[in-house]
């Protein structure tokens, strides 16, 4: 990988003003590179710089792999007839992920821009509702009739393909457009040149339709290991094509979804570099101040069990350990079940099943772990109360794991099963619920086995 | 989508017997589909059944689609013809999927089933490292040398792809098979019959070498978006492709890790449905025990204070409050980071920049957090210590939320720097430290304000 390299050495020419020697770097650059070669430079003259040393059509590709932010910049400082060309070249699918990020009225703007027939096609595609397939779709792709010859289909297709067209799947549809079958295109290349087209066909594709979410079309491609995927209305109609590498950037950004969700941030869909404090600050505080609720929920626990630690001071000192690991066992289930529910590897209906298997898997870590620490009980429990303390935390710390391991369990397929998102379930959430439960289990075992005073008696 | 529909009806007639119309069915469905509903099934001749009653093609299509501890069953059970040929049928990448997941006893047994030619690829396979870009690829692709003619190619591309390779690439070498480009076939299309292959070439391809990790892959594949990559020994002669297809696997998988990492599990690599209760808590005991110790540190640091708690019991309400909160902003940061650093967003050399972000987005944080439970201070205070608990735990909380974020932010960066995984900081550990200073921040702030007892004193 001299990817790096590449990138360091186009900037350096750049510096040092190397004119020839830099249009030179940039022909044998991919367009991926040079974007983010751009994206590297804090001086906006020369990211305009290096983006119109570009050949026109390279310009354009460049421009589609830069994020957003930066292509509204670029498109503000050029001038109307550049900025023209670029929108124009765009394909529909970047134009549309371009616009859908923008403010109403800088949207405005730009759309004045188009020429009347990207308008239109633009106007379209973002009429369809946010996270759908239909704002992803290129209304691009090659379609062939089925009484056609292979001969005539594969002109079609030279044709379509010059166009700039991804011709990997060619789509049969009817006079009337309704998706009829999709080949590939080794098929035709396979079949005898005056063959049918209806001979190639096996009935045997994939569509999805425009109006829905675009996790289903992950799915799909994931599902069934294809590289372009047919979007139709629901009566069929063929609109657009999706293809895999779209798919992909989804699927990222679904799953950065997932982590924040996890993390009990809110969902922060743009790059952390280009992220303003502002702007982190209000994805942020929302569930820091839930949290807090909760865990003064913890605190009035304490309160309650305040007689019994006056009275033995020395349970505060298990205190952090026994909440903590109620906490840690329901953060490594949650993680578990979220990310299984996520990938489709269980479903809500195995809840029972599992709860089953996390049951004795939490008693087995609950007994280790009680183990474990009823030995350091009878350290601190000193001649007096070794056996009393040792017990104390040992019980106490097999209950809190096993209950801690079970709220994580449950509360991602009880969000699942209300139509939530199960990564709501975030383990700093967790954690804090566990808190609760945790502290109220352990002063409860050790009002009982001490004898202390307690708000139960 | 009837996919769901369609798997239920399949093992609606193979229950109630009705073997027509479960072939009918069997043809009407995919390979993934029907392998979606054997492994729905509990019973092991029912599994059997379903699978031998498919054409011996999509036999082995479906068996690819299987885990990987059902198709060991299978083949154990299946006799040896039906296995040898199941075996032989697979894509080279999958047989080595299989092979690569047995243990040594098994795997033996199973490489006497393998015909000569195939036995001698899966071993080269299987040679190269785990998790190595070698275990994945399928070392059958389509590759014309420069000076044929384009007519000439087209033919030989006809005769492998009736072979069933990929051919949405076609690979050119020279005559030793050192890698010179990839073209795509809509080029060979397009081109003129008599023009040499040689006038395609534009020597921009991606390759990778078979020894390299596997997420290399990934991010060439996600980078230049492209559907299948060449890969090579290090003296650049070509062995075999990486389809995307395979890529989304892995990337799955990958994140999956980062995942169970971030959530203190152990890499959990198979089925949370699979899974026995042993291999779970073998994953889960070691960080739970390790964060036991970290946890002690608290309950240490609690007992240094053990006289300042005495004197003012009241502060043992808001010890949960303080040491989640420094938690739970520590877990956000964390998050952020370990997301980010994965998918390449930042990178080790923007720390000092996110640092001085992450700062001022946790001091806004912290203030606000502060003021909310100063009231509440406050208000427990009660007439006597109203002013200064609310100071105590107001101060206390600006502090741990600061610290809990610079902790979450920079452990990532650290592990990263020192070629450790970032998600290694995961929320139960960045959780368990933040408790241990926010115990610290917090009573030594109360011991101050309030003149008590202090070990620092």
């Amino acid at each position: 990988m001299s990817e790096k390299g590449a990138i360091i050495e186009l900037l350096a020419l750049l510096k040092l003003g190397r004119d020839t020697e830099l249009n030179e770097q940039l022909e044998e650059m991919a367009v991926q590179d040079i974007a983010e070669a751009i994206s590297q430079l804090d001086d906006e003259s020369e990211r305009l710089k290096l983006l119109m040393s570009l050949q026109q059509e390279r310009r354009t590709d460049t421009f589609s792999y830069l994020p957003h932010s930066l292509q509204r910049e670029m498109l503000v400082s050029l001038d109307d007839r550049d900025s023209r060309k670029i929108l124009h070249e765009l394909v529909p699918d970047d134009r549309t992920a371009f616009l859908e990020n923008l403010d109403a009225e800088e949207l405005e703007g730009f759309l004045k821009l188009l020429a009347p027939e990207d308008l239109k096609q633009s106007l379209k595609l973002l009429g369809y509702p946010e996270e759908s397939i239909g704002r992803l779709m290129t209304p691009r792709f090659v379609s062939v009739r089925p009484q056609w010859t292979v001969a005539r289909a594969l002109d079609h297709i030279r044709h379509e393909a010059n166009r700039g067209e991804t011709v990997n799947f060619v789509f049969v549809t009817d006079n009337r457009g309704r998706l009829l079958d999709a080949v590939k295109l080794k098929d035709f290349i396979l079949a005898r040149q005056d063959a049918k087209v209806e001979t190639l066909m096996d009935e045997e594709y994939y569509s999805v339709q425009a109006s829905a979410d675009r996790e289903e079309a992950v799915q799909v491609i994931q599902h069934y290991d294809i590289n372009t995927l047919a979007v139709t209305d629901k009566n069929g109609m063929m609109l657009g094509i999706v293809t895999v590498d779209d798919i992909m950037d989804v699927a990222e950004q679904e799953t950065t979804e997932d982590f924040h969700k996890l993390g009990a941030t809110g969902n922060v869909n743009i790059s952390i570099r280009e992220a303003s404090p502002a702007f982190l600050y209000r994805k942020r505080i929302g569930w820091l101040m839930i949290l807090v609720l909760v865990n003064l929920v913890s605190g009035l626990s304490i309160a309650m069990f305040e007689d019994a630690i006056e009275a033995v001071i020395a349970l505060v000192f298990f205190l952090p350990l026994i909440i903590a690991s109620s906490g840690n066992a329901g953060s490594q289930s949650a993680t578990l079940m979220v990310r299984a529910l996520a990938i489709g590897d269980v479903d809500t209906k195995d809840w029972l099943r599992l709860w089953g298997k996390e049951f004795s898997v939490a008693l087995a870590l609950g007994l280790t772990m009680g183990l474990a620490v009823s030995v350091i009980g009878a350290w601190r429990g000193g001649p007096d109360l070794a056996v009393q303390l040792a017990m104390v935390v040992g019980f106490a710390m097999l209950a809190v794991v096993i209950m801690g391991a079970m709220i994580g369990m449950l509360l991602p397929f009880l969000l699942q099963r209300f139509n939530m998102d199960p990564a709501t379930a975030s383990t700093p959430l967790i954690t804090s619920v566990a808190d609760v439960v945790g502290i109220l289990i352990y002063f409860s075992i050790a009002s009982a086995i001490l004898s202390l005073p307690s708000p139960l008696s």
